[in-house]
């Protein structure tokens, strides 16, 4: 009962501070820091993050009477500083309520501001500042939030028109007029009106008048928000826990539409889109916070070198610029100087990039926030050597800084140059999030979602987007809106994602009801093409062929210490030569898992594979294989010549023999023919392959050890190759994997199968080559007995796809039918086939380790599911002490950082 | 190298003993153990089971040089005891040379006897007995003994003839005869002849004349026999691991066929059928044992009362019988009083039912090999209590006596009596193995095989039987043989598997090409159905209904043993109230496992449950549920009231879906008329319900988090089903059972929704009851998180069919075509779906008990997979520290003994 819940801070002191954001969430803490370091902020107080648990736990009526008494003396304390009393007639302070949790979730929560207006109250103010217009603004904008947010009056569906803005439309239309800032305080308090008669209508209650009774509402309303729908869905994207809760920032108002004097803005040290040294940011005078993110206004830059080179982007000419959109830099040029050695002060405080919000006040500076800024996979990898280099932070600082999901965004395609020179660029807009997309233009996010589950690539093409638009956004090749800016929902929303994104594109004209867009008079429709690119703005007809990234640059220097710091190897999954050209110029050190399926798959090899099915005794097997024989070598010469010097694991034969037979009756009637036997024949053959369960059926090394001369075949093709090789100077380092082992005595036969074979093979030739042979660790069994299969294995390679199957007892194929609900329930917080079930299948990775190693202290052990590219499987590898980790090519990078940020973790 | 590998025996010393029998075989172990307690056995040594390990790893020339030395050391010893020599011409030794693994495998491996015949020897040895016939007659059974073994001249094909017999047949055709013993000592010669020619015919050479060449032939032959096929077949279906490897005896020949004072036999201490406390045996005069086992010769009664029956049984007039088939007690009784002695002595040695071999050569008896006797269930049981209660041994070791398995017998089906009365007796043999067995004649063991895994139940019909048919006889119901007696081939193999048989049945003409059986006059095809009573020995013609047995004297007096010594309970798996009952009255503490699958799908069930899955609202579901939920709460009501007192496990609904659905046009179209909705809406409905892998998707409590409307129903069936009881004295101790649980929270959902279910239903009635809420652990994850799972879980029951699918990756519905491969090249040594696998899913067994019983250390443990009844995987469930097995209700007794005798043996 005597815990601390609130935290005040104003006028460079502080109770907080900004190692305490898990208490007073991130907001909170860094205003309480930049009291600390003298960094003007409204005085204000945080509500801690473990009151929203008490508030879920309790209830509404606990949690405000054990709060009562400390914000109300909070409140004297603001009332204090700020020489003025919370519901006062004559010199009445506003507050704004604010949620902040542990880490950014921006816009998922609701804010109210202006809090402690009333018609008494808007007297009295309009009296003191003399600001007639102002105070009715902020009036009706107040009654508004407060009616959405506190009293629930926001429509559920997005389709349905929230009340407040069906009045506003209505009243400008009467007048004729199209912007909110043309609104005159007449038309102002008409809206104030109706809008009380509204909240009536909808919530049956008058308004509340009492400036507690609505500081309360909100306090509630926004640990309400924590648990709202689109927050929920948020943390589920972002794997935020529930129980963290958000915590609730309480401050004086200050304004920014208190005329010219006054203004609003974002601004951020570096540039978030390219990382570049550059402080940049927007603002807007006479105007709230909301104006200048929601994008309904244009919002003008801070700087004048960026203000020049948004115009030149934006088509806007110097005179217009000048007196339509001046930087802050050429308004308010004193403003202008504080500002920016406060960020100056804060980035070098925090050590990164800042992200903050201010006010300017009739000419006073007010910092609202600082956060490190959300940037783009190319920025954050910038910005962290940038720093490093300007000796600011440290080398393993500079890869911890470094999310290794967002790399995915450097190594996403780029358009093919060629393919680029031959489009047709439309028009232009922001370079608002960077990289380049392509797709069929969609204009709803359940769109989006449907189409992109259907397979398709879709742009997403709106006015402005919403958080509503979250999951559409999230399934789109790029987005694509009218209007916002850089610090826009879209522009942020896209860049957090890796999204490519063009915003504020004013050329485009957007019927959602025909489902149209129109550029320049020309009309795409809805499942049209459009490319986007995000890092210029240009917008181009039709689809255009993208090609791979590069690692160069930043990023390779950055690769080039995960080097220095790493432990693990990362090696790929390639069964090409093609992957394996691709996942060494991305650093791979070896193949982890070579599948040989293809092998059998392509051309003539089908048909000898059939024939090898069909033959019913050793010899005719043994005939159709030796027909495989040749290509699989070439297959098997390409792949190690690509990889001289590093090592290739090979695994046998995998899938059931029926993946190999035709399941339609023209392929059977070709195999009829081409075989010369009879339909029928076919017919029962591939029925009597069919499996209840192909997944737990005859596969895997089941089928070398009743087949064995597959493996001879292969084991022969293996070596064949590798001693071609050899004498033309390539170093091929072999490693045979025997797939799906359960038993020892399985690995031990086929181990024979492979020694004799090789004997017989080095015996013919007169050469020989180094190999070894181990096994996928993928049955449960497996792992159990690992310390009797590592007597015979030389290494294990665990099989996490398999492996995740068996140990949930998950057909890959069939999970969707309650996957979902699953989720939803939160019986499972993550999809365990994209993020390692550190409990589960984990406790059997690092249980096989263990006992492989007790037999076979030097056992070589990796993973080659596909968790092998997920960082915090990576990591989870690490712990357990695997020698490598194998990807597909392209998270090779996102690999090593994540595999050299764990060697520093794990310290 | 100093290790001793010949072990000699003779005059009443010996070098070995009875506890030696791993190193010296059962046979040799007994019969130094012999020597040592005063029972006359021929001098002889014993060449151990290490040898033979040497043998397979040496090869044949290492071993006979290590061994020479020792051999003709002992050989000598022989000849100083028998005042003879081996190879000698005027006072040769014979010899016998024997094989004999630690424990008994009839018929399995090869033995000579009259080693040490050449033609100069014969010559000498005629001489000295003057005995002419006799000598050529063992000369001739050596050669023909030597050819088919050593020289390996008998035709691997079983319907290939054997060249000595075919020469056999060939002159009694030419003489008019028909009997073996009615060929004069010409023809005998003949017979030496014509063979010796076979043998140079067959092999290139002469047949060996130099006596240790044949004893090196001979006891190569025998090592080899331990490798040869029907061999390792036999020790896989018994378990018996292949290092073992077989001790080999050499001995002095003694000849029961040296005229009318000489005879040979073999006698049970008690009766092996039934288990009476009465000595029993047969013989023949003038004679050698394989006379009396291999059924070519009826043989006589050791005493007067056995040939009384026996006489009775066959139809033999006491005149015949006192002249044709007098019994040793009659025809030798110096000889019979001196065996009862020597036999009672052996059991009373032992304390065991004996098994005994003897020979009389010119009125003095020999004993050539004792060991505990094979016998049926039946006398198993009986043999055990009658020495308990007759002092002999305690009550542990009457229980350890019994093998659990062979309960089976007991608890097999006998002919229901009324079906009985109107059944038409066709003959009758000699009752040789108890039980009822009805089914089609065959006449080749590949065709009982065949027809068995077709599904049908087979009697299997032949003239005589040989270890050829092993596989036949395990396959068929029953066996029906023309010769042989009580110790034929045919009867002691049947005892030993449990089958029931009836032997030497005169009347039987059958016809091997045609196919036939003639019976008096009545001819019967493959494929006709007859019935056999092998504890009368009756032969019925068609078919005949059986019925169950009954727990009862002795068996009931064991099962009251089990009770005292055990520390498991036995449950039973029971989805009905007959099924309930039959356990019960077998002994069964509790249900299991009841699964509720079937309350599912019977009569107006499936309907509903049809509507169910139909339904595209949760009200619909609701709807459909609350039509079956009276129907199921009468099925648990019945179940109940079966177990009034003890607890009842209910399985909540664990198969996928689209089992209930129909998959054929015609059911499909029924239920579109039914549901009032299009064919084609049923099909695309029952297609969406059709998984890739079913034994992985959606199932188990993976549809009651889906629809948890399901476990509300099913919540309220059996809570309500126990309250109406409650009302009438019943008492209902329901723990209801979430199936494939893998995750803690999968479990919880689940309980909370029985929970909030049953206090609904509490508050409705206004009564309640206890009840627990567990799971089952068949999920390999939920193994690894036990000690989460059980923080939730009131009990865990394994369920070890699934955690076998899952553990090894295999379906059960797809091992055949791998299984028999894996079991041939011994990678599996057994079925692990049969013996549960200890290392692998056994580890995963005890891992959980131990991590749950951490968290809740009175976590109830038990295990409902068919390994609960399984003896060796029912130890193993003790030693894990189980609360109980749960098994089907026919298995209940032989767990019940598995469970006490593990009690015993892991004290």
């Amino acid at each position: 009962m005597d815990k601390k819940r609130v935290y005040n801070f104003g006028n460079g002191s502080a109770e907080g501070r900004a190692g305490m954001r898990e208490l007073l969430g991130g907001k909170g803490a860094n205003l309480s820091e930049m009291n600390l370091i003298g960094v003007p902020v409204p005085p204000g107080f945080t509500i801690t993050t473990e009151v929203c648990a008490e508030y879920n736990e309790l209830g509404k009526e606990r949690v405000v009477s054990i709060l009562k008494d400390e914000v109300e003396k909070s409140i004297s304390k603001i009332e204090l500083l700020m020489k003025s009393k919370f519901g006062d007639v004559e010199n009445p302070l506003l507050i704004s309520v604010r949620s902040g949790a542990r880490i950014s979730m921006p816009g998922m929560m609701d804010t109210i501001l202006n809090l402690g207006l009333n018609d008494e109250v808007v007297a009295g103010l309009t009296r003191k500042t003399g600001n007639e217009r102002f105070v009715w603004d902020s009036y009706r904008r107040f009654i508004q939030m407060y009616g959405d947010v506190v009293l629930k009056m926001k429509p559920v569906k997005k389709d349905d028109i929230d009340p407040f803005e069906a009045i506003i439309e209505k009243v400008k239309a009467d007048k004729g007029i199209k912007l909110d800032n043309e609104l005159e305080t007449d038309d102002l308090k008409t809206l104030v009106k109706k809008f009380k008669i509204a909240v009536k209508e909808g919530t049956g209650r008058d308004f509340p008048t009492n400036c507690y009774d609505q500081l309360w509402g909100a306090l509630c309303a926004v640990f309400d928000s924590w648990m709202n729908e689109r927050a929920i869905l948020y943390r589920k994207m972002e794997g935020i826990p529930d129980e963290w809760g958000t915590a609730v920032t309480v401050m004086a108002m200050v304004y920014g539409n208190m005329g010219n004097t006054s203004a609003t803005g974002v601004c951020f040290s570096r540039d978030a889109a390219t990382g570049e040294d550059l402080f940049n940011g927007e603002y807007l005078i006479n105007a709230q916070g909301e104006d200048v993110v929601s994008g309904t206004r244009t919002p003008r830059q801070i700087t004048k070198t960026g203000s020049l080179r948004w115009a030149k982007l934006a088509g806007v000419r110097e005179e217009s610029r000048m007196k339509n959109y001046p930087s802050l830099e050429e308004a308010m040029p004193e403003i202008y100087h504080q500002l920016y050695e406060l960020q100056s002060k804060l980035e070098e405080h925090y050590k990164d990039m800042q992200d903050m919000e201010f006010t300017v006040q009739e000419g006073k500076l007010w910092f609202l926030q600082t956060r490190n800024g959300k940037r783009t996979g190319a920025a954050m990898v910038k910005i962290a050597m940038d720093l490093l280099h300007q000796g600011k932070i440290d080398e393993k600082t500079a890869l911890m800084r470094c999310e290794p999901n967002k790399l995915d965004e450097l190594l996403h395609p780029v358009f093919d140059k060629k393919a680029l020179l031959r489009a047709k660029v439309l028009t232009r807009g922001l370079p608002a999030s960077p990289g380049a997309g392509t797709g069929q233009i969609v204009f709803f996010a359940d769109d989006a979602t449907q189409w992109h589950t259907a397979g398709k690539q879709v742009i997403m093409v709106r006015i402005e987007t919403s958080p509503e638009d979250l999951a559409g956004m999230s399934a789109a090749e790029g987005i694509l809106t009218a209007r916002g800016g850089m610090t826009s929902h879209a522009a942020v929303v896209a860049r957090g994602m890796g999204k490519c994104c063009v915003s504020g594109v004013g050329a485009l004209n957007i019927d959602y009801k025909k489902r149209t867009v129109e550029i320049d008079d020309e009309v795409f429709h809805e499942g049209d093409f459009l490319s986007l690119d995000g890092s210029t703005g240009q917008v181009y007809e039709g689809k255009i062929e993208t090609k791979a990234a590069e690692v160069s640059g930043d990023l390779a220097e950055l690769m080039k210490l995960t080097d220095k710091y790493t432990r693990m190897d990362v090696y790929t999954n390639a069964d090409t030569p093609h992957d394996a050209q691709v996942a060494r110029s991305f650093g791979a050190k070896g193949i982890g898992l070579c599948r040989t399926e293809h092998m059998f798959f392509e051309g003539e090899k089908i048909k000898a594979m059939r024939e090898m099915i069909l033959a019913e005794t050793l010899e005719g097997r043994y005939k159709a294989l030796s027909k495989i024989l040749p290509y699989q070598q070439i297959d098997f010469k390409g792949i190690f010549r690509e990889m001289n010097g590093l090592p290739v694991t090979i695994r046998l034969l995998d899938p059931p023999l029926h993946e190999f037979v035709p399941h339609d009756l023209k392929g059977q009637e070709d195999m009829a023919e081409t075989m010369h036997v009879s339909l029928k024949y076919i017919q029962q053959r591939v029925e009597s392959l069919c499996e209840h369960n192909p997944m737990l059926g005859h596969r895997g090394c089941r089928l070398g050890n009743t087949y064995p001369e597959i493996t001879q075949m292969q084991t022969r093709a293996i070596l064949g190759a590798a001693l071609e090789l050899k004498n033309e100077g390539i170093v091929v380092l072999p490693e045979i994997m025997v797939p799906l082992t359960g038993i020892l005595y399985e690995f031990q036969e086929q181990k024979t199968v492979i020694d004799n074979e090789a004997k017989k093979l080095f015996d013919e030739v007169g050469s020989r080559i180094e190999y070894k042979v181990g096994t996928m660790i993928e049955i449960p069994r497996a792992a159990l007995t690992a310390d009797k299969i590592a007597s015979a294995a030389e290494f294990f390679s665990f099989g996490t796809n398999d492996l995740t199957q068996m140990t949930f007892g998950y057909s890959r194929d069939d999970i969707a039918s309650f996957l979902p609900v699953y989720l939803e329930k939160k019986i499972l917080k993550v999809d365990p086939f994209r993020v390692l079930d550190q409990n589960g299948v984990g406790q059997l990775i690092r249980m096989a380790t263990e006992k492989g190693r007790k037999v076979r202290p030097n056992l070589k052990c990796g993973i080659c599911g596909e968790h092998g590219g997920e960082p915090s499987s990576v990591k989870f590898c690490d712990q357990v002490g695997l020698d490598y980790v194998s990807c597909s090519p392209f998270r090779v990078p996102i690999a090593r950082l994540a595999a050299a940020q764990a060697a520093i973790e794990n310290v």
